[in-house]
């Protein structure tokens, strides 16, 4: 058996756009609920907006992340309080928080969409996973631990940290496929090597890879250290968190579910539709949620809607993996830069190590970007002549990708500090 | 409605036991499938071991914490691999760890043995409940928040740490219920004098209290701060975690669910039963579980039977609160100390703040007990004079009740810093 929901999966694009609007109209009723929407979809005459085609769709406004902010917290609940069981809440690091409501219907409808993903990555029954990443508020722990254990995977809850004890887990329980950040997974190799243990003879089969944006580069020296399949996986916590998108094994992009979600993609600054295969910003409507609808998201993900039908069958389209957020860029010398451009190309050098900081400093008016980044263990005791060129050869294919000039600063095998949870990509240490 | 499952809280005595017996034969068929019982559970005519009546269960053997140790990992697994969804790992600082296999029915029993726990202790669908504990691993994190959410009651899954995010998500969302650990109860105390809130303005009316021992006198504080039921929980990660025996609103010990379980309390020396009402060994039979039965499982948890019926009408037995862990007791010149009976000591005492330690140093062979205690803010200010009359009042109180002498140390309050989990009560210095 291939898929999870095969009639779902499959479904005839015909009757899958049929669907999507029966659903979207559905959709739009549930949100009227809500206060922030009570308005926007309400006509003059104070009828439900209700609509004719999915083209229509195009005529209403966006919701954007600082909408959520200003909402909290209950300006975009749909549903009567009571009958919520679940809230998220985003840390409001930058800000004022955000809250994500669910019923029981959208956490059985959320876990359903994760076993779906798991099992069109090839996670079945008799696997054995190991979920490294956090627990509670963050939504990528909870979401795969529930879709895992539906799909009936052997769930090992080992959250976050603790190097030598995930490691332990994994030889003894003989784990078969882990979820873990990227950047994660590469610090893991460090400690790999210093225990001199080969990552191949863990016997992970399959990586569930998600949570932050990273490069194919990346996510090729990932499978060759482990041997294993890496498989993307992409959410954000607006729209529950994991299981919105995920790679089947064919590996040409992220299958987005339609059956559940809208996808637009848009030029964030005029916020017209770009044409298929070309890069912006990904907008979801979400079709199947209860408490908190979401019409038209700005997700502030970048990608490309890859043209074509995948050989796997399943009639959903596909989205390239997130080349970055437009909250990630930075601006350098009028340059836009975005961090996983850095990645790209720091990756494709084989004396490269596996973590790396852009460090943004200034002077008066004059900017400056330094790339820290580790060279290779086995590439430690290199002569300071040969360093000297690597840097010079790093720069200059900086310089070639980013269009504009960049200093390099090589740094031994695993020096810059491993952190918990997402990796820091950029210090900004300009003053302004 | 009084009841989470009215027919099974409130069985009739006789049929509970004939419940009982005739779930304890079909565990004991279950728990031969695992290379543990096989050999114990099967007569010398190799047929299964079934018991006419439950006096007959005395005659099996204990299972013990060394024999989960010494059969890791899957020497108490009693069904195929591929049907566990769960697994929980003990941390096995003192040694070799021990696992916890679960099936969905397992996961589905629990969780709905945490929900008639926490609808017991006056929880409903319209409550808003944070669960200020640690995920993952743990099982007190993802055993409360399956139960609430299955109660249907709004589930802010906050974990640990951070505490004036914690402050400020109950504040947020005007959280009626929390579930947190009795030591972080008595620490939050602190953080809410230094921003100057009114512990009783958080609007908190239940404290679900668990996952380490406490005393009688600080829920009594914690309750008296608050404002609110601080309601008792047991559980053991051996046995699913929380969800084993709870408090009803009647606070007369903790209703036992004897559906699940069947108790025991021996006397930890000579492995004889005591009579209801004196206090021994909690031990534990499984009457539920599929993936893992425990039979005549020793919890090293000293508790009490207590005697006669409850004014609520569930039939459960209760357990008196946990005395302590016969692993926590140590000795020191010569007699058995418990930590609670420490902490039980100091709480009497109004000057006595929120946290305290016992230091145990030796000199060559002459053992010596400290307590480090926090003064209450209140007294802060307390001259020389005083504060040496309350050492020796203390000290002759602690004397009167351990019968050793101790010394006491007055601290300033807060000056014992926090930990993350749970609080470390001994730091045995000796050196043997």
């Amino acid at each position: 058996m291939m898929f999870w929901n095969q009639e779902i999966e499959t479904l005839e694009r015909g009757k899958l756009e049929q669907l999507q609007l029966q659903r979207l109209n559905k959709t739009l009723l549930q949100a009227a609920n809500a206060p922030f929407y009570k308005d926007k979809l309400t006509d003059s005459a104070g009828r439900p907006v209700q609509l004719k085609s999915l083209e229509e769709l195009a005529g209403l406004p966006f919701t954007e992340k600082k909408d959520l902010r200003a909402g909290f917290p209950y300006g975009h609940l749909a549903t009567p309080r009571r009958d919520v069981v679940r809230v998220h809440v985003s840390s409001g690091t930058t800000g004022v928080p955000t809250a994500v409501y669910h019923t029981q219907s959208d956490l059985d409808n959320w876990t359903d969409l994760v076993a779906r993903c798991l099992y069109m990555a090839g996670m079945r029954a008799d696997d054995i996973f190991q979920n490294m990443i956090g627990y509670g508020l963050f939504t990528g722990g909870l979401g795969l631990h529930y879709g895992a254990e539906r799909l009936g995977a052997m769930v090992i809850p080992s959250g976050v940290g603790n190097t030598s004890r995930q490691l332990s887990l994994i030889r003894q329980f003989a784990v078969s496929a882990v979820h873990v950040i990227p950047s994660y997974a590469l610090k893991l190799l460090d400690s790999l090597r210093e225990m001199k243990l080969d990552p191949r003879d863990l016997g992970l089969r399959l990586l569930i890879v998600g949570a932050e944006p990273y490069t194919e580069e990346a996510r090729q020296r990932i499978e060759h250290s482990y041997g294993a399949f890496a498989c993307n996986s992409y959410g954000l916590s607006e729209v529950n968190g994991p299981g919105v998108a995920f790679e089947c094994p064919h590996k040409n992009g992220m299958h987005l579910w339609e059956d559940n979600y809208i996808l637009e993609v848009i030029n964030p600054e005029t916020l017209e539709p770009v044409a298929d295969g070309q890069q912006g910003e990904l907008v979801l409507t979400t079709l199947c949620r209860q408490a908190m609808p979401l019409i038209r998201y700005r997700t502030r993900d970048l990608c490309t809607v890859l043209p074509g039908p995948c050989a796997c069958g399943r009639t959903h389209r596909r989205i390239s993996r997130i080349a970055g957020r437009t909250d990630d860029m930075f601006i350098i010398k009028g340059v836009n830069v975005y961090p996983m451009q850095v990645e790209a190309t720091l990756m494709g050098f084989k004396e490269v190590g596996n973590d790396y900081v852009i460090v943004l400093t200034n002077d008066g008016p004059v900017d400056y970007m330094t790339v820290r980044v580790e060279i290779a263990e086995r590439y430690r005791t290199m002569d300071s002549e040969t360093m000297a060129k690597l840097s010079q050869r790093l720069g200059r294919a900086l310089r070639d990708e980013l269009l504009v000039s960049t200093r390099v600063e090589l740094l031994p095998p695993e020096s810059i500090p491993a952190v918990v949870g997402k990796a820091v990509r950029v210090d900004d240490r300009r003053k302004h």
